[in-house]
């Protein structure tokens, strides 16, 4: 949900969109609205909830003409079926894409790493997906590790792309030596942060942002394929 | 004003905010709409007026509460007189701040060159102003070099940015054999594109959808200086 991370998504949808010119991209609006109170802060500690400003920022959307949803921030999932609730469109969900992924790549069975916040995972956003479709879940344990992935993002939202990625290729590797068949980097933060340190996991790894602008993507292709319908 | 072009503004635009974190990005809201009839061949050519898609886009972003308006496309700044009468926001000009930074790199008398498509040529849009504020201005002329432009503009919008910086790289080092004190990259697709391929003019460059996006950024910052006030 940082500006940075909304950027990173568009650039990913345009990315998704095979074309030979302007015309074969999906139309798209977006709302960045950085002011939002801290998701991590109101389930982890006691912070103001950022739902009316999701809420806010949603009927933006929809009052400028978007008649297909996504939220390019893991963490602000906590609060999908608020935002899901009482539309007239649909709103696809970071972690079904993301899940969708894994399942691409790895077989069931297979132990599967997630670098996301700490409230990301105190929600159990992709561990109850994951394990939903046969996974196994192993997620950072070390303190020292939990902190990188929280300084990483605090880098990447200062504009510090890069630093962040050295944060974050310290837990890609604990991960890794636990022998991890892929890994989601389940916070927006970090594929930006890794791709601006040049850094590239050694297993398969799975960029959320990336599979929601390819699901969206996907399901404005299928629309235009039918005439008469929009997505 | 191809999806790229947008995506880059917007990465500039955070860029032009030097924050902490989120809470010190502007916010925005976006539209992109690649579907738009041609620019160029509504102004060159016999093509279908872009005015009204125009229209459309401006009027999602106000629906959506947009309290200042850009638009990183130049050429289709031939439409901005229509598209800033009769609304109750400001409009910000793309030629106009990419003009303003050419004056704080170059003194009024110098000779800028100014690289665009063949309608924003047509139209004056940097002449006029660039001529206003004392400078001698210089366009590409070859028809070699102007085709170099064409083909890198479309490039940039397929997907390939590389090849076309490749291309405009013809075109500036044509600008500063005739002895430009600067450059303007007055298409949004040319700074992308130079980026990608790792080019950088020998001469001061003005990047008008960085000029743009900094002078938005300094509007919001100006007015969140001012309780009460939005921008």
């Amino acid at each position: 949900m940082g500006p940075l991370a909304t950027v990173d998504f568009l650039a990913k949808l345009i990315a998704a969109t095979p074309a030979a010119g302007d015309a074969g991209h999906a139309p798209f609006v977006a709302a960045s609205i950085p002011q939002i109170p801290s998701r991590v802060a109101a389930i982890l500690a006691d912070g103001d909830s950022p739902l009316p400003a999701l809420i806010g920022a949603r009927d933006r959307l929809l009052a400028a003409g978007a008649t297909l949803l996504a939220m390019p921030c893991n963490t602000a999932h906590h609060w999908y079926d608020d935002l899901a609730r009482g539309i007239d469109v649909p709103f696809l969900h970071i972690a079904d894409a993301a899940t969708d992924d894994v399942a691409t790549r790895v077989p069931a069975g297979a132990t599967v790493g997630v670098i996301a916040t700490g409230a990301t995972h105190a929600i159990g956003l992709y561990s109850a997906r994951l394990e939903r479709a046969g996974y196994r879940v192993a997620v950072p344990v070390d303190a020292g590790d939990l902190q990188a992935v929280a300084d990483g993002i605090a880098a990447v939202k200062r504009g510090d792309a890069a630093a962040g990625g050295r944060l974050f290729a310290r837990v890609v590797s604990a991960l890794e030596r636990r022998g991890v068949a892929a890994i989601v980097l389940g916070c927006t933060e970090v594929p930006p942060g890794l791709a601006a340190a040049g850094i590239r996991p050694d297993v398969p790894w799975v960029d959320p942002t990336g599979a929601l602008a390819r699901a969206c993507a996907a399901a404005w292709m299928r629309a235009r394929a039918v005439p008469g319908r929009e997505a």
